[in-house]
C-alpha cells in the first residue's frame, strides 16, 4: 500500500467512524430527532456499525486501522513503523472531518439546542479519577487490540472477507460490557478529533470542551494497545 | 443478466424491501399491533433485516440494487448506463407493491386505526429545512453507495456470499447514527413509490401526502449515490 | 439423506426451535424470570436465534427445513415429495417436544403463574378475521419461503456455512416487520405442536388453546410456501 | 496444540469472556454507570459478544472452549480425555482473573455502590429450587453444547472462520430464551471463578457469596454437556 492509499484509506475510513459514531450519540441526545432517547442497545450498536461503515470503506486502501492504538499494537507486534506517522495524521484529521460532517448531518437540531454538547463529540467519565479512567480505558482497548490480533491468526475470516464484520460486533461488545465507567474512547482519534471539532464549531451554548481530561483517553489507549501487542508477541 | 432477470428482481427485492420496511413502521405506530411502541432498535433493525431479505431474493437475479442512488452510483462508477432506465423504474413499481402489501398484511390495523399514517410509507423531517433536509440526505446516501461501493472492493464478500449481510448492517447503522433529523429516505424508490401507495389506498383519515418535501428525498440520495461513484473513481 | 437421519435432525432441530422459542415469550411474559417485559426485540431476536439453533443443529442431518412449509416449498420447487411426510411428521413432533421442554426449563414459573399461558406456545391475532390473519400469514411465509429458495442461488452461503445465519436474521427481520397482526407463525408445526403441548400439560389456570383459530397459522403458512416455491419455478 | 498454549489459550479467554460478561452485568446494575438500566437486549447481547471476543482470541491456541461443559462434551464425543484437566484448570484461573479485571475497570462503581453485589459475578435463581434450576441448567447447556458439536459437522464453517459468530449469537439467544430462571450459568468456569473473586475482593457491603447454590452451576452444566456428548455420538 503506498502513502497516498493509506492517507485516502484511514482519512476516508476515519471520517466515516466519526459521522455515525457522533450522529448516534446525536440523534440519541438532541431533541427534535426521531432517535432521542433511543439508549444504549442504540449506542452500541451504532458505533459498532460505524466501525463497520469506516472499516469496509478503508480495507482496500489502509487495512483499516482507524484508531491509533490498533496502529500501535500492531507496529509493536510486527516491529514496523514507518507509515505509522501517516496512519495517526490521517485518522485525527479524519476524526476531526467526520465530527464536522455529524454537525452539518444534525444542523437543525444543533441550531435547536439549548445546553452542553461535549457527549456527542468526545467521551467523558462519570467518577472523575485519573488512574481509574485511565485503568479502565487501558483494559478495554487491550481488549479490542488483543482480539484484533487475534483475529488475524483465523485465517477463514480473511478468505471470507468477515473480519471486519467481527470486529464491529467486537466494538458492540466492549461498548456494552465496558463502556460504562468513562464512555469507552478506546481510540485516541475517535477521541481527540471531535474535541478539536467541539472547540472550533460555532454551537450555541456548547460548553466547554474539557481539555483537562483530554489526555486520557489519548494516553490510556495508546498504553493498552501497545499491551495488547506486546502480549501478541509472547503468546502467537 | 437479461433485462427481463433485471426487472423481475428488482421488482421482487424492492417490493419485499417495502413491505418488511414499511411493515415495520406500521407495527410500532398502529394500535393493535403486538409490536407497537417497540422503539428505534427495532425500527432500525427491521429496516436492516428489509435489506436483507429484498437483496437476497434479488441478487441472483438482478444484483440487488433496490436503490435508484444504488444503480446511479455503480453507473458514474462504471461509466455503463444501459439499463440504468430498466432499474429504476422496476425500483419504483416495486416500491409501490410493497407498500400496498403492508398494507393489506395490516389491514385490520389500517382499518381500525385513526390518524395520519404517512410516517409508514414515507420519510419526513423533523425540522423541516430544504438545505438542511438536502444536505442530510445527501450525506447519509453517501456513505451507503460508497461503502457499498467498497465492499465490492472487498473479494472475500463474494467469495463467502456475505455481501449483503454487510449491507444490511450498514443501513442498521446509517438508520441509527443518521436517521434522527430526516428519517433517512436514502433511496428515492423507497420514499416515492410507497407516497404514490400511501396517495391512492383507500385509509380513513390517512392526512396528506406532503408533496411538497416529496422532492427531497429523491434528489438527496441521487446526489448522494452520485457522489459516491465519482469519488469511488478517484481513490480506488 | 436416509429416511432415519431427516427424521432425527428434523425432530431435534425442531424441537430445539420451539424450545428456545416458546422460551423467549415464557422469560419475558412470566413473573419471577430474570427477562419478563423484555420487550419486542427481545423476542424477535429469540425466536431468530432459535432458528440459527435448530437448523445448525439440523442442518448435517436433514437439511434443516424445520417448517412444513419450507418443506411444501422445497418440493413444490424441485417436485420431489417422497420424503415430506416424514419431515412434516417430525417436525410436529419436534415441536411437541420442545413446547414441553420450555414448559420444563421455566417449571417454577409455570407453576408460580396466575392467567393464561397459550400465548407462550401459540400464536393469536389481536384483531380476530380470518381473511386477514390468513393473508398475514401468506404473505408472510410467502417472504421467508422465497428468500431461503433465493439464498439457494448465492453460492457462496454455502460454501461459507453462514447459509443458516442469514436465515436466522431473516426471521429476525419477519417478526419485526410482520409479526403485528399475528403474532407470525409462518410455521405450521411451530403453532400446532406446542398447542397440543399446552392443551395437554398440567398448567393451573392455563386458559383454553383457541382451537377455533389453530387452522389459520397451519393452512396460511402452507399456501404461502406453496406460492414462494411456484413463484420460485417461474423466476429462477 | 501443546499444553503451554491450551492453558495460555484458554487462560487469556476465559479471563477475556468474564471481564466483558461480568461487566455487561456491572454496567447494568451499578450506579454513575453509562449504561445502567440498559436492559436484557444488553445483557445477553453484551455477553454473546463476550464469547464472540474470548473466543477468537483463544482459538488459534486452544480452540476457544472457555467451558467446562464444552470440554467435557468434546472428551465424551471424541474419547480424548488427556487434555481435560489443563484445559479446565486454565478455564477456572482465567475466569477468576477476568472477574477481577472487571473489578478494575468498575472500581470507582464498585467503591461508590451500596448493596450486594453477587449478581454481577456469578448466576442465581428467581425461584430456589434445586430440580428446577438444575433441569434448567441441563437443558440450557445441552442446547449450548449440541449445537456448537453440531457446527463442528458445517464444515464452512470452519472455512470462513465465522463458527465462532455463530456460536456467539447461540449464547445470546440461550440466554434471551432460557435465561430467566437462573440466569444461565451454562458454564461451570463462568459461575465458579467470580464467585470465587466476589469472596475474595474488598467490595463495601457485598454481601455473602451463596455457597449453598453454588453447586448447582457447576454440576448442572457438565451433565448437561456431557448428554450432549453422547447424543451427539449417537445421531453423527
Amino acid at each position: 500500500m503506498s502513502t497516498g492509499s493509506i492517507f485516502i484509506g484511514e482519512f476516508l475510513g476515519t471520517a466515516i467512524l466519526l459521522l455515525l459514531g457522533n450522529g448516534v450519540v446525536a440523534g440519541v441526545v438532541l431533541a427534535k430527532s426521531k432517535s432521542q432517547n433511543a439508549g444504549w442497545a442504540v449506542i452500541t450498536f451504532g458505533w459498532g456499525f460505524a466501525v463497520l461503515a469506516g472499516a469496509y470503506a478503508s480495507a482496500p486502501l489502509s487495512g483499516a486501522h482507524l484508531n491509533p492504538a490498533v496502529t500501535i499494537g500492531l507496529a509493536v507486534h510486527s516491529g514496523e513503523w514507518a507509515n505509522v506517522p501517516v496512519y495517526i495524521a490521517a485518522q485525527l484529521l479524519g476524526a476531526f472531518a467526520g465530527a464536522v460532517l455529524c454537525y452539518l448531518t444534525y444542523l437543525g437540531q444543533f441550531k435547536a439546542n439549548e445546553g452542553e454538547v461535549l457527549g456527542i463529540f468526545s467521551t467523558g467519565p462519570e467518577i472523575r479519577n485519573t488512574v481509574q479512567n485511565l485503568m479502565t480505558e487501558i483494559i478495554a482497548t487491550f481488549v479490542l487490540v488483543f482480539v484484533i490480533l487475534a483475529t488475524g491468526q483465523t485465517k477463514g475470516l480473511a478468505v471470507s472477507g468477515t473480519g471486519v464484520l467481527v470486529v464491529a460486533f467486537l466494538v458492540v461488545g466492549i461498548g456494552m460490557s465496558l463502556g460504562g465507567p468513562t464512555g469507552y474512547a478506546i481510540n485516541p482519534a475517535r477521541d481527540l478529533g471531535p474535541r478539536v471539532a467541539h472547540a472550533l464549531l460555532p454551537i450555541p451554548g456548547k460548553g466547554g470542551s474539557d481539555w483537562g481530561y483530554a489526555w486520557i483517553p489519548v494516553v490510556g489507549p495508546l498504553l493498552g494497545g501497545a499491551l495488547a501487542g506486546l502480549v501478541d508477541i509472547a503468546v502467537f
